[in-house]
């Protein structure tokens, strides 16, 4: 039985559809235990399973504008908190939460801790391609700074990954830089290159570039906080504006545009479906004692369901005890 | 009268596309004589414009595989060096390239020659938003490391150019960072911060994420060439990834799809307008002691007419004298 901690009161919609995302994840899998943590008259309206599942009570939450750290040691009775809490005190496996993002963080590095060797954990999503084949991209903003050291850690994190959860057999490792040539990049590139090739447990296919990530260059890509934020940010706002500006194209375009909109309507939504990846469940802090993922703050109960899913097979392939083992200083060759 | 070397042998049409630019802008523009280097027979094809004009003749051309530096030393009669060398001589004013941009970087630097005060030149580009009103990012790649000083330059450059080629009269400038509070981001962000609060001659307007920059967060936007490149490079793969996908889903989506699409084509067009930069000209490797400037390698004449245009504003607004008194370092306070 995998027992998983979910606060029941981050996000956007919370706590319906955390709840909701909850009742059907326990009548789908039946090797799962759910820990609701936050407000039980609130939670108790819209939860329908009875089995397998808990209510911890408690008042306090932290909100998205709290000060991550700061909010993390002052509400020590917040739903987030409670719930890793619980995993360092292996009540629970893994902690799910849709709420503030750096709190959260905060929580999974002082609350359920590192794994011993790893340096510093990396934010990790599964994101959507146009080839309709994801990638796993991190660092994408838990740290604002990374050495070389980071990346080559990413790089072994993210390949675990790939291999376990999304069942690549050899995933194709690649380093983000600003061109595809070994020579490409500031002294961190140069220095992570390096690393990398020499890195006998991944396959490192080289540097790849920002516009080919999307087209299926590689499996896993590898980078520092600062860089991968900024550009999972400028891939979100690209994608957004880009169907934002075709909506309101649509919308202002009269009766002619709404009849073209509404006979191309199946194809839109198709497209929209290959890069929907809240099937691929929510962003991982990786390289922790533990799985702790962060849902989108406006994710719906579906996206809930994906993210309980997707750390049931984080739990079920024991990615992260592959890791302890792999980052254990006792099986190191040097 | 302003004095424009053009290499008419670079980028993936020349040189049809370069030549019948230059025809175009002869015909609109005056004020201008264009200094056609490359072969001759071949410019020859092309060119109609049979005033203010003069061929310089060359076989040697830079290729796009070539290595820059090497390049630029190596191939001393290409049409690219020529056309810098003779900025550097005062024989023109200007030059204008569509072939290898790393070639042409580095003889920006090397012949042409930097302004005394700006350390690291930045690329710079104007591109365009979601809202209609383009902003200009730099650098976007002609350094693959920069120091907060460097950002600093930039903001500098960057509000110059706005100011007079776009003429915007107060350029709201932001620094590209992972999070809009002013305590965010890494240390060269932090850094570039302090020295942007305290620049008096520009109008700071803070942190901006990369999410915002294409709906108008900012008229100037400052980046390392770094970040800057892998930017760029997520937005163009976005932008045109959407645009490949919408193609093929209509494409494959039977006679439904194709009418639909017929009716909205109107719609779509316009779309693709309003987020077609090519009529901002190309980027601009500022902070030289002239203007040097890319057109994209598969530029149409348009693409070119239009980046003869906008050389035509630099030269007109004498946006270059006026960055060598900013940067004078008899002109500093300090």
């Amino acid at each position: 039985m995998h027992v998983i901690a979910v606060d029941a009161m981050g996000g956007d919609n919370a706590p319906q559809a955390i709840v909701e995302g909850v009742n059907q994840a326990l009548a789908e899998f039946k090797d799962i235990e759910i820990q609701l943590y936050g407000d039980e008259a609130k939670i108790k309206n819209y939860l329908t399973a009875n089995e397998r599942v808990s209510i911890v009570h408690t008042d306090e939450k932290i909100n998205s504008d709290d000060e991550p750290v700061k909010a993390i040691r002052k509400k020590k009775k917040a739903s987030m908190v409670l719930g890793a809490q619980a995993v360092k005190e292996k009540a629970a496996d893994a902690v799910i939460s849709a709420g503030n993002t750096g709190a959260l963080l905060a929580a999974g590095l002082f609350v359920v801790g590192r794994i011993k060797g790893v340096e510093r954990p990396g934010l990790m999503s599964t994101m959507p391609s146009f080839t309709g084949q994801p990638f796993d991209m991190l660092d994408l903003g838990a740290n604002a700074e990374n050495t070389a050291n980071h990346l080559h850690q990413y790089a072994i994190l993210g390949s675990f990954y790939a291999k376990n959860v999304r069942g690549i057999a050899t995933p194709r490792v690649g380093l983000l830089n600003n061109g595809t040539e070994k020579t490409k990049g500031d002294s961190l590139r140069k220095e992570a290159f390096e690393l990398l090739s020499k890195e006998a447990s991944i396959n490192f296919i080289g540097n790849v570039e920002a516009r080919e990530i999307m087209s299926g260059a590689a499996d896993v890509v590898v980078a520092d906080g600062f860089t991968g934020n900024a550009v999972l940010k400028a891939i979100e706002g690209t994608g957004l504006g880009t169907m934002k500006t075709l909506k309101s194209a649509i919308m202002n375009g009269g009766l002619k545009a709404k009849l073209g909109a509404f006979l191309l309507k199946d194809r839109l939504k198709g497209m929209k479906e290959t890069m929907d990846y809240s099937s691929a469940g929510g962003a991982v802090l990786f390289g922790l004692k533990a799985p702790v993922v962060k849902c989108h703050g406006s994710s719906d109960a579906k996206a809930v369901y994906y993210t309980i899913k997707q750390v049931r097979k984080m739990l079920d392939t024991k990615v992260v005890e592959q890791l302890v083992d792999a980052f254990d200083p006792k099986e190191e060759v040097n």
